[in-house]
């Protein structure tokens, strides 16, 4: 029989995977979050209840799952000891020791992946990264982690942490980087630069990145390299972070 | 009837030109590079003769395209005037006035896109960006363009320069990213960030790159933030790009 679940927490990881696991038949009992709104439109789009009182947390479900901040997480496990059930968080960078305190069946679900709200994710192609306390919550953990996705892998907190860092450089940092490209075309659309972008990514599904890096630094083209840090001499810090890039490249090379 | 034209270089960028622009019924009559081995299989891929004799290239033909790096350039005109012919060069910083001191008609073309020998491009879908110093130019480069691609614009000196800079900056830079995400995961396999990346790129197809930050640094996750520059401790160049893109994240939001 599908386990049911309270979600703690209610914003784009709650929302994603609560959705997703509602549609694989999961029974989603509880939403809590503090703020109210949050709280009723994740509610309401899984036929859960909802709470913004932590004391009114249901305390016999299967499955708890906490969707929130590094900061939020501890705080808000040692309010409560909840000594039932399966608690589960989703973050990259907290050690599943956290649960240590006052949990008895405990362990991580950490999908590597980028959630927005009002944009449909596959689950079944996102990485999900598991970790768990003790054989029972392995197998529990596993077995939704693999209804959810076709891709699970058991890592300890450690390399999960790495795997963290290195997503933020990969899409949170990519992202940025994105940003100050189109603050730099001015008038020119965005749309422009959308090949070069899908043709960076086509590059390192069969090579290296760092085979495949181009461009003036790995050329060590300082025509180009002066130019540039000319040009963009209106912003210190983009000035920076141009430098460091640089450097970081030809260092590589 | 198709316009002949001579290569001058035999890069990377040379090379993908040459290829769709032989493709398409040009004939490349030479190429020239001072390293034999590029000027010879460059040629022998177009049916082109090939010298690294700056002096023996051919003063009759019709197109002169210079693939060069933009220390090269200036250099290379200024050592033999070449009076016929229609001049141009392909870069995405280099003034096209750089042809001014001894060519009568010049221009650019410069496609925003990330060559790699061995990896094919489909030129159709390549935003071409072209400038000329006259009219006849004008035509003359625009008919070629638009032969190769259907988004071709007209742009200034200026602009181009702008678009370049920020092409390092949404695909060599965020390649370097991708390597530096790559080492960090030391033995996980790269593969597992594919759909994350993909996911990024996805994203800004509908909406802002601004728009869809996510991440610790947006997030102002100061929990999450202190343990990656710890992780980061055994390398401060990575440690210090991570500090400046975080607070760059931050100034936006």
């Amino acid at each position: 029989m599908k386990k049911n679940l309270v979600f703690i927490g209610a914003g784009n990881v709650a929302t994603h995977l609560a959705k997703a696991l509602y549609k694989n038949g999961f029974s989603i009992l509880q939403v809590f979050s503090r703020t109210e709104l949050s709280a009723k439109t994740l509610a309401d789009e899984v036929s859960a209840n909802y709470t913004t009182d932590y004391n009114t947390i249901i305390e016999n479900a299967d499955i708890y799952f906490y969707c929130l901040t590094d900061d939020a997480l501890p705080e808000l496990i040692s309010q409560k000891a909840l000594p039932n059930g399966i608690h589960i968080h989703t973050a990259g960078s907290v050690k599943m020791d956290v649960f240590e305190m006052n949990r008895t069946n405990y362990g991580v679900l950490y999908p590597l992946q980028t959630f927005s709200k009002n944009k449909e994710i596959d689950f079944s192609k996102v990485p999900l990264f598991i970790e768990a306390n003790n054989e029972f919550s392995e197998q529990v953990i596993k077995d939704l982690a693999m209804s959810l996705s076709q891709k699970v892998y058991t890592v300890s907190s450690d390399n999960r942490q790495k795997i963290h860092l290195s997503a933020v450089f990969a899409c949170n940092f990519t992202n940025h980087l994105f940003s100050i490209a189109q603050e730099l075309l001015g008038e020119v659309p965005f749309d422009v630069l959308l090949p070069l972008i899908e043709e960076t990514v086509e590059k390192v599904k069969t090579i290296s990145p760092r085979k495949a890096q181009t461009g003036p630094a790995i050329r060590k083209d300082n025509a180009v390299i002066n130019k540039h840090l000319e040009s963009l001499s209106f912003n210190s810090d983009w000035q920076d972070i141009y430098k460091k890039l640089t450097r970081d490249i030809q260092k590589e090379s």
